[in-house]
């Protein structure tokens, strides 16, 4: 089997991307203490929250609280989504590292979910870009459903790369590759990493995957063969899509933590710690998570055999 | 990204893997016509049932009855779970296409799951493959654990090769790596399908797969870039093991077979039919399946863009 990198980078993605979409209202304490805890696991970097509009996501309207009271560790990358000019100047003031911009690469998508065309959205995440580069600020871009358009169908690769280069041109330092409500297929993510590389070679670029369909972890390998090496995920597979019914959410950062280190690839991240936070999500979030690799536990977290046995085949 | 072999079998375990662990007794006529179901849906082959003792496993106690009244595909190949000479006995009388012997790779697993040594399942095989040659009966063995036992921890290979060996020097045609509890990894799985093949050439080999910790269709990609082109899976991943608390079921066939068919795989299984058995299950086994791929339909099931969409974007 052809290998990856040795080393992989996880960006958990759960405090904004999870937390937008639930319904229950978190406090801001325990916003702060997930990224916390999330922090003492060893992640690469932490999308703590998003400078969206309060009035649009009102359940994020405690960002700048949030990113100023969280305890940042050193080499930890806090970064945040930012939509628009505004968002900027926000994530600015209380120290936000890096910039996670967003716009979809598929046209219905777009509009659903930015409420403008993409051209619009492109001309918008333009200025943004020359404003933070003047403000000394790292931008990535996440583009969205680049393996598929829960409205459009499949995405054309040539219209993905035309928006990556532009953005790319425009000042990102990375692209996100999102597979938005789990469309991906290994052999289609592994065209499109590989031609992306090729493509962008000063870019970083990261993959974003959903489990929707059962291949998120199968998808990750595939994108780690071709030399990814920055992959989002959510703690407990938080988040979904509002406009894909019945879509699950994010990859499961523990599965892919422990998938990923069964193969002998540093992630950075301690499972155990990371097992503690996702424990607690469910009472975070007010509602049950289906988590089999909790219940399971990890692969050599062998049990005791029934007790009849040893009698049964005791020598005597 | 290595591509597999341009087209693979499915052999369907839900009628016996998955049935024999349900609480709910599942009448004979719902499994007559749950298998028939499945004979629509175009897989390879199908485990319809178990010749175990009925005193043991209940649940499949009218085994011969539903063997008899399934109404046979042609072209389908309909086996059968044996566990000794007893039960060869039984489902050669009821004209059972093939027969599944069974035993495990891990001393303790074999003790509890079969209530005999090794060495005690391997002398018992032996005898039933030997009986089975004389009837002109084909047998596959399933070698459970063989990418980890759940009270053993990890299992050598050497050792998963010493009793593939004995058990095709003894007449098995074909020989299943059973992933039991879902302990299986992407490069483990790799490796060890191409050990198997190398070593055995002349078995038809057949991977098994669980879905415990996220990486059952991870791991069907790792096996199929090696050459593997026997899948077991289960209609609506049903099934598990007593033995490991939490363990989830079978891979689901449903997403099995979607995500060979995105990659443009040939599974030879037609999805919308298996997706309505799959919707049927619930009523089946009397208790709720959690089926992402059912809720969210497959990858190119598009949905209607929100009503207000056309109205804010309209030319006007």
């Amino acid at each position: 089997m052809n290998q990856g990198p040795a080393r992989i980078e996880i960006n958990e993605v759960g405090p904004r991307d999870g937390l937008q979409i639930e319904k229950a209202m978190v406090a801001t304490d325990d916003k702060v203490a997930f990224v916390d805890a999330l922090s003492e696991c060893g992640f690469a970097r932490i999308e703590v929250t998003s400078f969206t509009s309060p009035k649009a996501i009102p359940a994020l309207a405690d960002a700048q609280e949030v990113m100023r009271r969280i305890r940042r560790k050193p080499g930890v990358v806090y970064t945040a989504l930012v939509p628009n000019i505004r968002g900027l100047e926000r994530a600015l003031e209380c120290g936000t590292d890096e910039m996670n911009l967003v716009m979809s690469s598929s046209e219905t998508h777009n509009r659903a979910n930015l409420r403008m065309t993409r051209e619009q959205s492109l001309a918008e995440l333009t200025a943004v870009l020359r404003a933070a580069g003047e403000a000394g600020a790292p931008c990535n871009v996440s583009l969205s459903t680049v393996f598929g358009c829960p409205f459009d169908g499949d995405v054309s690769p040539d219209e993905v790369m035309r928006l990556a280069h532009s953005l790319v041109d425009a000042g990102a330092v990375g692209i996100t590759l999102c597979d938005t409500t789990g469309m991906a297929y290994p052999t289609q993510v592994a065209e499109l990493c590989e031609r992306a590389a090729r493509e962008l070679p000063g870019a970083a670029l990261t993959v974003h995957l959903h489990n929707t369909r059962g291949m998120a972890l199968a998808n990750a390998v595939a994108a780690w063969q071709t030399g990814i090496v920055r992959f989002d995920a959510a703690a407990g597979g938080l988040g979904g899509c509002p406009y894909a019914p019945g879509a699950s959410g994010n990859v499961n950062t523990e599965e892919l933590v422990h998938m990923f280190a069964c193969m002998g690839v540093d992630t950075g991240v301690a499972l155990p710690p990371l097992m503690d936070v996702v424990r607690g999500l469910p009472r975070l979030v007010e509602r049950e998570l289906a988590n089999p690799l909790i219940a399971a536990g990890p692969r050599l977290a062998t049990h005791e055999p029934p007790a009849w046995l040893a009698e049964r085949f005791s020598p005597g």
